[in-house]
């Protein structure tokens, strides 16, 4: 064991405190105490009821709604740990946001995810963690080290647990299939893909292929984030649609933007599997009732923490 | 004349886009077409119709509410037009939010104001503008060259046109003596301070005391922000009771956040007069009605902006 | 036009001089006199024959073999070309190495792809171009501006020409499919994808799957660098087993490392379309004969640097 | 007790080596022993006689006079410390020069306060450790971590001591009022304010104000710093004029530039206290006699640098 | 004893395995086991086989052939340990290349030798450690702690062990002065210098002067870098022609590029001491026989980084 | 021509105003009108009376006595100026102080002249330039552009002027072989060097050695400064030991500490050749008296400022 940094700490913003909270009982410590609030014109502010020199502080702070509100939030917690001499800054964002702004597809746009890597580093964070990037590149716009953790394990034992006859793993857009064919390769499923292109006459429509054959299978959509919910709804019709006789959907973060819950609850989704990487309001959790699986987190983020502030390999948990 | 930057060109963000048409109109240019929205899942877009290589780009957005997204858009901007090769980004934040957070007056807490600062910079900022910052000291947080515009010589413009007899200038607090001081000066008039102190018992309370002798005079309080305007309608309350006849207020950037307006509807303020650094919401414009006097600085912006992208001198337009 | 900067300057390194040689017949101009070579010691110099000083440089320099020694040259060049007061470096990287190593798809492997881009903006780059990045995302590990070109409309303009009968555009794995479905929008061609995973008991063998239906169709493979050709070839010999009639394949990079030159004389291939943006040794030519068609990207490059040059817009040559 | 470097250890320059003597019998260790001295050239050299690899290095050297040559000692210190593997480097600086140059309060001036920040810096300090700037801003000119202590708790005892009757503290201008605040309330005081502002006319004469009622009181002027010591006892002398009974001075770092000693003693200043932050030349001392009360800051700056090593929150020890 | 770091590790890179092995004998551990290796595309790849959380991690890589090969290894294996979270990474390069090229002796020529540095530290080492630098000013391109150590005293023991008679150490142009006059000092022995200079009449060719008296004497020739072997071999028969009785010849790096060994065996050197800071090839050592004696320079590196990594003087280990 | 940048300005530090008014002579240009002075606490302060944005800035300021002061002056002026938006800003330092703290060459010491060269580019240069460093690879320590001048050219016209007969330069140290060397190669005379090693029984002394030929011979020794003048007159004295018949001096930097004026005058060098990138004292020119020669820089450096200014070769002006 190589421990180089002061006593193991958890700061936690706003955005999901109950994850914080699971956190730190897995780990048997509680929460730095701290004020974290907005003044009413609505400037976030910090104060720390605990002196944090020569710690090991974690931030866990998910960009989840209010997205900007809590980046905000996270960078303001770094500068004033980095402000009270803390040993070692962890920023823990289990779901990081701006993920599909990650290159430029068309000229003239912003290369937002690599922004937000350059704006936690410059606030003073020493390391990164995270769970499920929408693209694994996303690591390379630090050059603080990253872990990214995946829930790809959890959901897998969840559906091997629910005994399927025929699975196939459904990708809803291109930009899913390797997460899929790794998912696919763990239940030892077969794959599938929608692919979505503009109509050739440019008007804007978006035509869906289906390239595989889910006809009598159980299909599991697979993707990184449910945001309106539309391209998951789309994929389910879709497969129904070719043959599929049951479809599930497995999603790390659990955005439900707009009326994504409504329109979860109108399709032939039969489960929607997440984890708690963000909070869902509790009328959404109303809404999909049951057909809403949420799987949690804390323990293996606090399993990894652990391994972090005790100099551990964390790689080692992971076959691959 | 030294130019060394290619077409002057104005970028507006969502946050005073009339400011921003002022600004343009001042100049006799139309702003660059873009599309700046937020998704959905609330994840702040940018897209520039037209090409901005080498152009000098002045990207104009005010930290006014809702405060951490536009600054997250401002950011996004700034990157977006670093990314297309951009010759020169003035970021023009003509209202700069977090100001009060600018020093660690008890332990453990960020200095926010700086933090802002390094975001804008690593951003991609090359310039930045701004007008009445809460400390002048804010312009040592960036290395990149800040000119702070003041509006100070338009208050006092209006001020010297009311024809007041016997006026004081009074400053709110002791954080705004210095900018009260300045501002009798230019309207040769005596100064009074009001300060704010804890109960010596500690109960947290705060007592006011007033220095200076207001009475039978015409009080012109003087800062430069107005957020619940609590300080503001004390302190006129206060000046009264010491028998000021009349209470004026200027103040550069109009936040009137929570209750802000109807506080002072309800105050003995005879005239709020501000600027539009930030917009200010229908609603409270109606409750304020004539009492809120707004005057227009995109005309003055304009002309700085013009001196900037010329290589004239922007100093030479002050005395001081 | 606005124009920041001096005369426009070309320098190549030793890598690919023959499209250097297109680039500078384009633009009307010669490439700058300089001596390039390496020491007995295998120390790379460079001397360059005339002064910089506040010129606009395009160094042309692709990553191909051998490719750590012209990695090096390029960072050595643009050192050259900062201390001798260049006013804008642009480093052209028609082939960018080590993009494959874009994240950590295991523990304890590094990024070299970031890496690289650290070590070009350390050196002294201002901006980056290059063509066909192995993920777009790798633009965003740089912070300097970059622009990337793709020779998917000069493959599809070719395939188009050819005038095959049901075209199958065919992602050879996962990792491509984005590609493709981008080269089968254009076609308007129908997209399928080969699978590659571990065998379930851990022996380490891959198996293919084919997902989509190629059969009686024209296989066009699709990717963006051709280097042992083992993915091609067997990904060739696949679709043929599942009914493909004909197979091409199209691929920006011809790296054509050990016998890949052989494998794909060898093979089902009729045709490899590759563009010169990475030189290929005569006897590679030789062995590959007239199933190798190269499609010159020089006049392209030309192009987008006049433009850079300008400041007109690159973005506006594509339509997206 | 989080402690992550190895040894305490205090590396005094030369421009108070009392001062750091007092901290390192606090502390109970002998200063590092080292050669700093100027070659005839005026050069400034430093060689550790001891190697400083891993340990936790405070250098002490305060900015005072001769300025510039102790701010470059300062600077080479820590460059010596960081080429020799220091595992922390604390710059202790109890006075910061240059601290009213922190604004641009005239266009075409530098922010000299920012810029030693950026020089101490990039010589390799890794936190920033000084006694009451002339303005707190000036903690947000730093990106390490800063510590600054006051010496306002110390003249309240002080003063408390002294049973003066009916006290009243003085902010001597404009700058000094949130200091003079901050005494008041400590020592329960009211507050008068004397405010400089130009003459009229323009001919750059300046005249004083007076806020606030001294009369018949015992006044106490508090400031950061004695200079020329025109301000204080032109303040001095305008208190009695306005009916002050006596008149004290509080002022943390005594640099009586010029012949300040002289127009102190010839003043109505009865004492003026400050501390040892700088050292005071022993003609000065001579000259200023009985009037001159130095209290002794390094029992405080020791006890922080033991909780700043031993990773003890340094905050607790202020109420605030 | 002031550690602050976690276990004593050392990664090997492929340049020199040999002398990491005499190093981690020295220190009794085994090397970090890990995969480093380059593709069938010449692309570099490091895989580690465990974890190095924490740890205080040396990377063994000289700068020897192939030469840019070898530095992108070790820049790879940098980044490689940086994402894994080493607790501190020491760049050990025992030769560095590029050394001669550390200044603009011509116009228009690069700085390789601080182009290195940078590279070096951008890709993540905290601290650099190399053998006889060709200028000891290179050790100023770091911003980073460097140790330089010196094969001098080990060549000073070998030399004084034969007992020869007269002595003279010869410096075989003016680069090696410095070190040719430290060397001589510590054999208490004369200096002689050979100097070279373009003829007048600008034909390029280069005249050698000889400085000092050599007739009868045995001279040792001394120098950082066998390259081509021209200058050594050169030097030798210039003395021998000017009456030296004996050559001897002592140099730190045996590059021995092109056709050195044979030259050298050609020449009048009776010996040619080298260390092991790079391999030499067996049909180099063959060819030189003995002639050849290289010294072990693996115990004193292994003493070193034993020193650094407990946080003990490495300057007390050298008379100076 | 290639000019990037505004109008050709030239700021004058206090250090030498008598040489920036030279170049400004040779430019046709009036220096920037500007307040450069110190408070009466020794802080310096810079105002300019004009708008400097977008200018072409030289800021003329050798480091030479006081020297501190002067570099703190040289970093003010820097920040002022990247404050008021300089267009392009060269510090034109025509001494480097700290030039033989160049290298560690005993442990636990700073390597001061790469510490400058750090200060001087944080401070906000974006180039620079110099005359004769102690040692070029100083030109390395810096990542901004170095031009430097060498004064060798004016010297060997000077002397080549004298028609000495059998000329014989002399280096006076090791450090000065190189460019003794140089100046030969120019004068094409033979060298002869000086060696100053340590006593062998540790006793401190130093003892001189001559190597080379002086007899009956003109000695010119060279160097790049004068200091106490030590060395020099020492080797002085030591070559007219050694049979020379007469002993002139060429140095760029005539620093002439302590009493080197009196020394030089009492010794056996009949001219001391001298430039005047620094200025020296009246009193020391009437000590000289006829022994002193100074030769003028200032169109030297005019000229090659005005061919940075407008982009046209400098090393054009030096053949080499």
């Amino acid at each position: 064991m190589d421990k180089m940094y002061g006593e193991l700490t958890v700061l936690s913003g706003t955005a999901n405190e109950a994850l914080a909270g699971d956190v730190c009982r897995y780990l048997g410590i509680e929460p730095l105490p701290a004020d974290i609030f907005q003044f009413p014109n609505e400037n976030v502010f910090c104060r720390l009821h605990r002196s944090v020199r020569a710690k090991d502080v974690f931030v866990i702070q998910p960009m989840c709604s209010p997205v900007n509100k809590n980046i905000m939030e996270l960078l303001i917690m770094i500068d004033c740990l980095r402000r009270d001499s803390t040993g070692r800054i962890t920023a823990e964002v289990p779901y990081y946001a701006y993920g599909r702004t990650d290159k430029k597809y068309q000229p003239r746009v912003p290369i937002t995810a690599r922004l937000l890597a350059d704006l936690i580093t410059v606030a003073g964070a020493d390391r990164f963690l995270t769970v499920d990037l929408h693209a694994r590149q996303i690591q390379g716009f630090f050059t603080i080290p990253v872990d990214e953790l995946t829930a790809l394990y959890m959901f897998a034992d969840y559906i091997t647990e629910l005994g399927l006859e025929q699975p196939i793993v459904v990708a809803p857009d291109v930009g899913a299939v390797r997460r899929a064919r790794n998912f696919a390769t763990r239940l030892n499923a077969p794959l599938a893909i929608i692919e979505k292109r503009r109509h050739a006459d440019g008007n804007g429509m978006e035509m869906l292929n289906l390239i595989g054959d889910v006809a009598h299978r159980s299909a599991i959509i697979i993707d990184d984030e449910v945001d309106t919910g539309s391209t998951l709804t789309r994929a389910a019709a879709y497969v129904q649609t070719y043959g599929a006789e049951r479809v599930y959907a497995c999603v790390t973060h659990p955005i439900l933007s707009a009326d994504a819950a409504q329109s979860i609850r109108d399709s032939v989704i039969e489960k929607l599997v997440v984890t708690d990487t963000v909070p869902i309001a509790p009328e959404k959790r109303n809404l999909l009732g049951d057909r809403l699986e949420v799987l949690h987190i804390g323990p293996l983020l606090g399993e990894i923490i652990r391994r972090i502030h005790e100099g551990i390999s964390v790689g080692d948990m992971f076959p691959e």
